[in-house]
């Protein structure tokens, strides 16, 4: 017969992970089907090794602007090798953590490729597990549209492995992956072009953080092109062309194709069990239940904001709903979002635009308190602002920011969000003098009618 | 007849020009005398050049380390008289824009050192000024011991317009602000020594975090000797000489005496008009009022935590009871608190030990999170902790963090110790990867039961 779970997790990324670590915490026997490395995306080939170029990015632009500060620092360059050897130390680090702790907790790990071979089942390498409940994790991978990959045309996993700065780089797509590594590479003294077909880079961001990172990029020399869509990508003799829908065309030593990442689904026994796919995502109700036997689905392959946190999260609340504990939905608006780009931005709730669409646009107030009155900040040498959107009389419904180092105001952001915070209630609170975090209190100051500075 | 305002605030320090903001807001005539700068000692001498030294600091730190992560740099050492410029140019980029303020506000700013000569006058430069209310901010000076300060022998003042960077320095002092020079002045290349009667660095935080921090700074070379105060400190011909009580002696070029901070409030005329001094403090009931007339302190002249955002909130809040807003008042334990040493400290709330005594030891629980488990910590290269104190199935009531840039996750810290949140709010909300923030996460699910890392 069989081995029997209570839970089977396919998908060993974060939101699998998440899963069967709670799911073992409940006293539940627990497999954990993975078929590449623990840890999926985002510890291999996406927030983690991606924030480690970002800080090499960060302390070559600080070597660069140390003399202002009295620092003498000759800055020499980047040694790509060395940048991948440091970025591989922290994902090696990390992976090692992560396999020891599911070890620990006694999760048992199968390796291979799994399928859904029946409401109860999956098949793995010709080997049949039953479960009680089955948790799809499967993930997501770089779209690419049918683009000719090749040594110039990559996607975000082959960049993060190139042993060496290009001159130039095209990077096709503005939205988050597209703008971080656009960032790291400007730092790293690649001539950067960003081509997306919206108008605007980061385009879920709202549109007083969107003004100010364009207008950041512009003057860092990031070039950018916007608004038209592009038409065809190829490789050149000594490089890789992209004409636009237009015509235009850009030529650049390589191409980095970040147009979104789509849902692992396809060929994995999901539909052949009932399970609704729409365009390879996983359709579940708002308890992330499939609708088909006992089964959930968490992560990037359930529609909505890919994000490793986001995935997490789910892995807990489903983990928490097979215990029977009737866990707390947290929204997709109210998940915080952190994008590491030169300067960072950091948002949650609702943008101004949806805020006015959700509630009224006479029933919205916002201000905007600019980083240039924080001492902070100033001596950080960045600007930027922190963006309050409040429903007038009510709670602080959104909360954004932009600035170097400014993601980790995140924090504070999502509290007041999540708990419906009115200005008032943190408008009274001190915040502590000098840091950045200074700069929400003051924001929730002037919303609450009241700005001291400023 | 003498002019009469509404409101008349002795010192322009952060505690008096909050005072005299938010009073002009309700409506008030306001006058702000001020003998020295606009600012006070904040702003000139203390939280904004300080940080600004330990900006400096932290990019040098960069320099040296770079290479690990990829960066070619040659660290060539730090120029005193650029660093200086640096910290002035943000100071006078402050001070312009705090005078320019006020001056839009229509605060009328009276320069020259005020009296208070009765319960509704104070004089300055022989003039006199009435007023319905006065609030006294006149804050606070280096306390010295009656030292002889000499060009080798100084206080944070002195310190801070050094335009060289001695070989070796005695800091006398183990507290925040002999930390933070010991910190900066290391990272310059200073052989530091800390002097230190009491048996800790930075005594009133946590033991863990004390002890990670004393740690960190034998590992970066900054030499203590602690539990033992000194006796005497005298100028040799060529540097000075430390002696201690047990009659061990330390030599360097230059020391610096932080001993703590002491009230100004000497020959002011407070009480003159009967107001109740306390060592040099002035006592107060709990909403700031010294008991005579219309007669408010606020700052570093009360006893308790002598810090900007403090004073700055005391402003706001005398200036809301003037205008009869019965407003909340915040009490020193909830008040936020950054050390910006290397690594950085942040805390808000009982510390284990305070809360054991407060509470009981048996109803109180803690929890430390290892940086180690954090991603983002991991990237910046830095260890350290989080650590929670909660009452046993109520809320956490103390915040404790230690590690590179840790400071600003006390904008969370503190909302949570404010708003009295149980483990199980902070738990369930998701927290962004990859940031430091995850760790206030992870630490709220390990205090609730579920370390989910770790």
């Amino acid at each position: 017969m069989a081995e029997e779970f209570d839970v089977l997790v396919l998908g060993g990324g974060s939101a699998g992970y998440a899963a069967a670590l709670r799911s073992v915490q409940h006293g539940f026997s627990v497999a954990l089907v993975e078929k590449a490395k623990l840890g999926g995306t985002c510890l291999h080939t996406g927030c983690i090794p991606t924030k480690a170029y970002l800080h090499a990015a960060e302390l070559a632009d600080e070597a660069k602007e140390s003399e202002k500060y009295g620092v003498n620092v000759e800055f020499k360059g980047i040694d790509m090798a060395k940048v991948k050897e440091y970025k591989d130390g922290i994902v090696a680090g990390k992976y090692k953590g992560l396999s020891g702790l599911l070890k620990m907790r006694k999760v048992q790990v199968i390796e291979g490729e799994g399928k859904l071979v029946s409401q109860n089942e999956v098949e793995v390498a010709g080997t049949t597990y039953r479960a009680k409940n089955i948790v799809l994790a499967t993930g997501s991978t770089s779209k690419t549209f049918g683009l000719p990959l090749s040594k110039r045309i990559i996607t975000s996993t082959e960049a993060l492995e190139l042993d060496y700065t290009p001159k130039s780089a095209i990077v096709l797509g503005g939205g988050v992956i597209g703008s971080e590594f656009a960032s790291a590479w400007n730092s790293y003294g690649v001539d950067v072009t960003i081509i997306e077909g919206l108008p605007n880079l980061v385009p879920n961001e709202d549109p007083s953080i969107i003004k100010q990172l364009e207008r950041s990029f512009k003057k860092r020399g990031i070039k950018s092109n916007l608004g038209t869509f592009f038409k065809d990508v190829e490789e050149t003799s000594d490089g890789v062309k992209v004409t636009l829908e237009d015509g235009k065309t850009f030529e650049a030593e390589i191409c980095l194709v970040a147009v979104g990442r789509g849902p692992v689904t396809e060929g994995l026994g999901f539909e052949e069990q009932g399970i609704t796919l729409d365009r390879g995502f996983v359709i579940t109700d708002e308890r992330l239940h499939t609708g088909v036997g006992n089964i959930y689905a968490v992560g990037d392959i359930v529609p909505g904001l890919q994000l490793a946190h986001r995935g997490y999260q789910q892995g807990i609340f489903v983990a928490e709903e097979i215990a029977g504990n009737n866990p707390v939905i947290v929204e997709d608006i109210n998940i915080p979002k952190v994008t590491f780009t030169e300067p960072e931005i950091m948002s949650v709730g609702y943008t101004q635009p949806k805020a006015e669409e959700k509630f009224g646009k006479d029933q919205i107030e916002v201000t905007e308190y600019n980083l240039a009155g924080n001492g902070k900040s100033s001596i950080l040498g960045t600007g930027g602002i922190i963006k309050l959107v409040g429903v007038k009389g009510g709670p602080i419904v959104g909360v954004h920011g932009i600035g170097s180092r400014i993601g980790e105001q995140i924090g504070e952001a999502q509290l007041i969000v999540n708990w419906e915070a009115y200005p008032e209630d943190v408008a009274t609170l001190v915040h502590a003098h000098p840091t950045q975090n200074e700069a929400l209190g003051e924001a929730a100051m002037a919303l609450f009618g009241h700005p001291l500075h400023g």
